[in-house]
């Protein structure tokens, strides 16, 4: 029963082979006649009256009035003072949580094989607040702000996870032994909130042991949570056990049903326009956009269509060991799609 | 010509598998005939007359003579406010680079090849400064603290070891991008060391593309520089990607000649006293002493002997994937010693 009344994501398509990609996705999603209508909209950060950046009002307006968003990469323009688009993003929306399941992808060979988890990072604070200062000449302090509630309210988005994504354990990521204050409160209300979890099992480890065994043994991982850096850390290496951030979705949530999906790799301005790129991590974000919006039919059945192309290895672009265009890698998903249906 | 004045090193035995680790080196050590001889010191921790945690006096003179150590595993007592034991060293004798080469280890196999890397963390200060503030009931701050001098410690310490041990690159890891001002002076500050060494590459990178690079691709990486708690993060990771702790070196180097060698596994009190302990890692860390002696030719012989066993394969410990005692390894290293000789 693929029926469904039609939702508008915005979609902003972004830089480099931004366009190209998502090209490719609104094909398949039309093909897989998934109920998406998608309202395009440019994001470049534009200076507002008091002189700050900003997103521009059509972009924010969009996603304001849709909840839903679908994005490719951004170019950050190098101009002092100009911030990473993408932290904008995520501070205009408050998009708190940054989801990343990290999958191995059967026929796509990396070191490590069967590897299914999830970092959960918190997307809002910590060393990401911004605040520095030169104490003296040649002494530089920078603040990690940690926060009850916003430690509460990630540990509580990872636990709902688990529970909804059929997951045993969440295991929270921190160096309190150093950080004892600010990882100590994060690791509190990590506990606490585990208390109302009793289905669901909790772990501590320190970052530095996550990290050493997620190299020599990442299948002992589920669900993990954790503060800002250490989830930019830890998100990057997963991703690169399954084969990078060309094959790696990623989420961010907020509060009151507001999503953004993106692709995470950049915008490789060298292959750009020439029909050269994978579309494979803005897919994938694409499918966990479906699944979070209740469309799992239509997720599973894209994500299949993909996972096969994959796996056959008849029809890739360069990056994933082949010699197709990105069109032809986006067709040969199409057509597996019409032929499931 | 293996003969030399003989020199005296403070043992620190440390606990749980630290005392029989110990001896399995002293033994080697007599066995090559390495022209040292330990001064055996205990380090609890003891409380100093204004109530603040320090080494007991008798290690600290010990060290201060000596001025170089090797130190097994310590156990940090479990009470409120009581330090690290590392740490507390650290601090104590001002052991400003920790020095962790991560080599793959013939034999020993892990899902990488030919890795052939140092990781050198900045040890005194940034994360780990300890300053830690409530600012308002449920928000909490810690502070990382950057200095010019430290940084420039480190950046030359970084080049001096690439230069002096042949290397070609020194890589800074930073977040620069997010902690301008902090990981900005750590990175101004290396690439002005960066200018005298013309002979070294050069090159930056941010510490969540090392990670994602470093699962994927260790072969490219040669010497990586970076403040105290990527260090602590990096140098578990690459330990990991050789076969972790049990078989990775380590050496504290701080100013005036002073430098303590470690292995930085645990204690493992489970198998304490039961002569199944691995002391690979505690092995390599006094081969490393010796070479930062200038006692390179006792080195060689001495890292051979323990390679050759573990490529061998017939007599390992268990966590090497044998079923040979510590005794019955170190006796099989001493016996290719002699055959060497
Ligand atoms: C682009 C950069 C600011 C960002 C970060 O450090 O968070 C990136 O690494 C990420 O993980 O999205
Ligand atoms: C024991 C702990 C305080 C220490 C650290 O965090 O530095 C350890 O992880 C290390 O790397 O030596």
């Amino acid at each position: 029963r693929l029926s469904s009344h039609v939702q508008t994501v915005t979609l902003i398509p972004g830089d480099g082979i931004g366009p190209e990609i998502s090209a490719a996705v609104m094909k398949i999603f039309e093909t897989a006649k998934a109920p998406v209508q998608w309202e395009e909209r440019n994001v470049t950060a534009i200076k507002g009256p008091g002189g700050k950046w900003m997103i521009p009002p059509e972009a924010k307006e969009s996603m304001h009035k849709n909840k839903m968003g679908l994005k490719g990469p951004l170019k950050t323009p190098i101009a002092a003072g100009h911030p990473s688009m993408n932290l904008l993003l995520r501070k205009t929306f408050d998009l708190y949580a940054n989801v990343r399941p990290c999958v191995s992808i059967e026929g796509y060979r990396t070191p490590y094989t069967d590897v299914d988890l999830v970092t959960i990072r918190e997307n809002t604070e910590g060393e990401y607040s911004g605040i520095e200062h030169v104490i003296v000449d040649g002494v530089v302090q920078s603040i990690k702000l940690i926060t009850e509630e916003a430690s509460h309210r990630i540990a509580q988005f990872a636990f709902e996870y688990a529970r909804n994504n059929q997951r045993s354990t969440v295991t929270a990521v921190h160096k309190a032994n150093i950080m004892r204050m600010s990882d100590g409160l994060f690791l509190k209300k990590c506990r606490e909130v585990a208390e109302n979890f009793k289905d669901i099992k909790f772990n501590e480890m320190y970052l530095d042991t996550v990290c050493l065994n997620m190299v020599q043994d990442p299948i002992q991982f589920d669900v993990l949570v954790m503060p800002n850096l250490y989830g930019d850390i830890l998100s990057d290496l997963c991703a690169g056990l399954i084969g990078g951030l060309g094959v790696t979705p990623s989420g961010n949530i907020g509060a009151n049903g507001v999503a953004i999906f993106e692709s995470v790799h950049g915008t490789a301005p060298d292959i750009a326009g020439k029909d050269f790129a994978n579309p494979t991590a803005l897919l994938l974000s694409a499918v966990m956009m479906l699944r979070h919006m209740g469309l799992h039919e239509y997720g599973r059945k894209i994500e299949s269509a993909c996972f096969e192309t994959i796996k056959s290895g008849k029809v890739l672009t360069k990056d994933l060991g082949g010699n197709s265009k990105c069109s032809e890698f986006t067709n040969e998903i199409c057509r597996r799609i019409q032929d499931s249906d």
